[in-house]
């Protein structure tokens, strides 16, 4: 950072008072809250790295630094030169005994207030309401919990390939696709999955995962869906279902581990109970689909063998651990073409679905691949899908077939979850859904 | 991984060889090449973490595995079990003297062989061309680089912010947009870029980045362009040009310097003439735009001041210079309205783009940002852009505005610079331009 202008104090982060405890510095933020008892101001400044205590004592400053306390609406930016002293009652643990004072802008009628407003309005007004301490915790873990997923995988000597966004067919339907024009080739869609990419690519590099925005133009109006969402999917040549699943539980362990250990204060400032993420380690419980509708017919559901579980059904059945559950065998009826079936039940796919604690539901969807030729050719054709659009994907079964496997974790859910919140549209800086395109 | 049915012997990866001299291990992979002496086979065999030579000694193995060898086309899948021994003769390092080979399946003519193709005809071919060495080596550096991005960033406790995709109006105009239809919204259009969520983010986190997929509906048909490309874009409260350009050099440094710390296998095999990478060190030149005219007057071109630069002008510029070079100060009439201007010269911006060595061109473009609410209200007057859908933009002035700075650098661009590759179509694993997008 460039030194400040008429200041000779160093200048720094309200994130690294502690380095500067009995020191002169200058700090640049935004004002928080204040409140005074007359001779004596208290401003909270925020800066992106934390929040500070300045206290500006009448008789330790100009008429003007005293008096431009009045003008310092809510979220006026402003410089503040002070010595810092380490003050355990104070939030962040220092304040500043403020010596000079530089108003930068004064923010007028500042639309966020300290009172209860409306989501609508807080969603209207994301773009301001990103800065409150609990959007920033929230945006913190998300940020962590994305550095655990690309360290993991990186760590594991997985390859991170970009899947396109931009794509000639869907892998799981058109009803929910955003279409676009593409110059002369007709439509593009949106993805909603990188994972045939991702299959080609296990194919060359062995062990693959892409990362990165996805799309489902679904009417749904849930706390857990939004239109645009990011979504992680490792591929693995070579991996059955089981490996699968270990590789599933050992990245979850890893991830919720991870942020316990490095955003213990965000997850205060959120008031989650940890104690619930404590318990998220190996092995997680392993259910086969029929022993789940067990479950669900042992509490009174009336549940037809076969569907797909339904948010309710995943609640119950997630209630009964105190860490995720790993659902497998899904019945091929509700999964997708390209799963391998289950060779001594072929009713079943070599699936699994990790459930989330504390009813968040499902946050990982994966499968053992279709590897065989005629088989995937047979599916095509069950599903009613063309043959044309997927003729490089059948190439894959053509030279060099082997087992393979994969799965995808929505980041938002996981955020969700670890954050501990009700509704997905604040896992993610601009959420995006049916009725929210703003700002 | 799980063990393999009827092998007691530890399955590893090529990659992993090292690990275990002089003892017998399992290994999966495909067909890279093969040749034979008559009584001895050698079979090259790739799994994504390497190459390995496997050699098959008739008098060794049963006859059905030596017998196999003749099944064996290219990119047939396969394991191997045999005895690791060191041999610095062979690829990688190491060879594997086999005891048992099974065929997993056989891949019947493949279609990239070692002759020559067309680039059109690999591109058809993506999903398999991704399985050559040369394009392992190019994903693996694209994977440095970005895992190199974000440990920059997040070492400098920069907050991680996707910006959204889908966005309710352009930032650069709307003639080179991909647009779909948002349910009742109306259209959406694929972002050009994440600033101006970023610059809100900024006023809220200090210190922001985003990185994501970006999009140009523009019909440029040129070695430097995709449709869809990756860029990462930091954004910094309280940031002048000054600290821009120091961050941008820092960064750059950064990378390349980690890519040649941990990719000299891979650039190897490019052909990559590292002595031009090692001397990307700051500081970078920093010429005016002013100086940048006086390069090109001086070398002959009929530059018209006041244009931007062209890819044959900035081929010029750089060709000064064993480095990066920075060109600041650009006119107003060919930059973004958001862009500061210069106090002393209204006519310039407080604009920096930097520009790749060796002819790569521009590889970032940032600036200090408008920060004044009635200039920028201006500013969007002058550019004909309509105010409504800035509103929340220009509240980022109304409440606590201050100087801020940042830039945006293209991955694939990068990529191609530090592979010293021609084309960016081989800098992402499925590239998107006008008239390609598949598979």
């Amino acid at each position: 950072m460039s030194e400040l202008p008429g200041s000779s104090k160093p200048v720094t982060t309200i994130g690294d008072l502690s380095k500067y405890d009995d020191t002169s510095v200058t700090i640049r933020g935004w004002v928080y809250n204040k409140r005074s008892s007359g001779k004596i101001h208290f401003i909270l400044v925020r800066d992106g790295s934390g929040i500070a205590q300045c206290v500006v004592v009448k008789s330790q400053v100009s008429p003007e630094v005293f008096g431009a306390f009045d003008l310092l609406s809510q979220e006026s930016s402003l410089t503040v030169t002070g010595k810092v002293h380490k003050d355990d009652r104070a939030p962040g643990g220092y304040e500043i005994q403020v010596e000079d004072l530089a108003i930068v802008h004064v923010a007028k009628d500042y639309p966020i207030t300290p009172k209860e407003h409306g989501t609508e309005f807080l969603m209207d007004h994301r773009h301001l309401w990103l800065r409150s301490a609990r959007q920033h915790a929230i945006l913190k873990i998300r940020h962590r919990i994305i550095k655990a997923v690309r360290d993991f995988f990186d760590g594991k000597g997985f390859t991170l390939v970009d899947s396109p966004i931009l794509t000639p067919a869907s892998v799981e339907g058109t009803s929910t696709l955003f279409e676009t024009e593409y110059f002369d080739l007709g439509k593009a869609y949106l993805t909603q999955s990188g994972q045939l990419y991702a299959e080609a690519s296990a194919m060359a590099m062995g062990k693959v995962y892409c990362f990165g925005p996805t799309f489902r133009a679904e009417k749904s109006k849930t706390r857990r869906h939004l239109t645009e969402f990011w979504m992680v999917e490792p591929e693995v040549a070579w991996a059955n279902l089981n490996d699968n699943m270990d590789l599933a539980e050992e990245f979850i362990e890893y991830v919720v581990q991870t942020v316990l250990g490095n955003s213990a204060e965000e997850l205060k400032l959120l008031e989650r109970d940890v104690t619930k993420l404590q318990t998220v380690k190996r092995p997680f419980p392993r259910l086969h689909y029929d022993e789940a509708v067990e479950i669900l017919k042992k509490n009174g559901v009336d549940f037809q063998y076969g569907n797909d579980l339904g948010a309710a059904d995943e609640t119950i059945i997630s209630q009964q651990y105190d860490r995720p559950v790993m659902v497998h065998h899904y019945p091929a009826a509700c999964k997708a073409f390209y799963m391998k079936r289950d060779p001594e039940r072929e009713d079943l796919t070599l699936s699994v679905d990790v459930l989330a604690p504390e009813g968040y539901g499902e946050i990982i969807g994966g499968s053992q691949r279709e590897d065989d030729y005629d088989t995937l050719l047979k599916r095509l054709e069950e599903f009613n899908l063309p043959r044309e659009p997927f003729e490089w994907y059948l190439d894959l079964r053509r030279y060099g077939s082997v087992p393979h496997s994969g799965f995808g974790l929505g980041i938002e859910r996981t955020v969700a979850w670890i954050c501990g919140i009700e509704h997905v549209r604040e896992t993610i800086p601009f959420a995006r859904m049916i009725y929210r395109n703003t700002p």
